[in-house]
């Protein structure tokens, strides 16, 4: 493993914005220096959950994306408020965005977003043993949601509404998971 | 599939920087007004690449990653230069970040990061028939290489220098790629 480069500067641009950008001056182990740019994280940490309504079937959402102003298929997700363990902040968005309840909810791993130059950590939550259950959140529309089943996560990678990485990510490693336990 | 949000207003901060953010003043399609940030891609495009040594052997990076201020493990990225298509950007990242080129470069998906609020869409390729050839980058330090067995992505995804969601994407694709071709 590399030395870490050192870091001579940094300063801070938008601060208390949405997105705050912090730029770093560094010196790597071989002494070239380079500017490097990265969002702050200023949020308390996230969670992205895979509903499973049985052991083949997950529960996805169809939502609007500002980024690409374009409905989309992915998990439930959110961020932790103010003294939320992860567990608890996926019990709480499960509700409000999906409509369900969790009789068990466990961590199974962490998902980074672009760690070049951003500070993102989501951890990946299965729900199982689901009930309705909706809690009001702070969602512009209602959102629909959509069963798929675990056996053809390729054919819904695929699908041009079906695009972001983490949530990939998140439905093959549940279905390793699964799979792992039987 | 609902009516997409109007957009009432939009504007622009930090024209021209790395990270340029746009507001848009939004009306969904039952009437309630939002006002959303987004982060805009100024890039061209990019990809992320998916190199096998054989049907079972891919090779990773491991990088500085400003945004943990940590080196993690990872695939060959990168933004397109002007004039690029998809399968040249990754013949040329390959060869910069990793030292092969290859004699087989093919498309298999596309994931976004965050389409919630930001528009950066990556495009999977799988390269395979590698053969030595370096091209000078502009990375700031020798970047070393790692195999790993498409067999174990489980365990290769638990580790805790492994996070980027689309880069376990990638890989889960390309081993489902594998697995369809054969």
């Amino acid at each position: 493993m590399p030395d870490l480069p050192k870091i001579l500067d940094r300063r801070t641009s938008r601060p208390g914005g949405l997105f705050e950008v912090e730029t770093l001056e560094l010196e790597f182990s071989n002494g070239v220096q380079r500017t490097y740019e990265r969002l702050l994280n200023s949020g308390l940490g996230a969670v992205i959950v895979v509903p499973l309504l049985d052991n083949d079937t997950v529960v996805l959402l169809r939502e609007y994306c500002a980024g690409f102003h374009r409905y989309e298929l992915g998990l439930v997700k959110g961020r932790l408020d103010p003294g939320e363990s992860h567990v608890e902040a996926a019990d709480r968005e499960l509700k409000e965005e999906a409509g369900y309840g969790a009789g068990r909810i466990e961590i199974i791993n962490s998902l980074s977003m672009a760690p070049a130059y951003m500070s993102h950590e989501t951890v990946v939550v299965l729900a199982r043993d689901l009930y309705p259950c909706r809690l009001q959140g702070d969602e512009p529309e209602p959102i629909e949601t959509v069963t798929w089943p675990l056996a053809d996560l390729h054919e819904l990678a695929l699908r041009e509404d079906m695009t972001e990485g983490r949530t990939v990510a998140a439905l093959y490693l549940a279905r390793d998971y699964l799979e792992n336990e039987s």
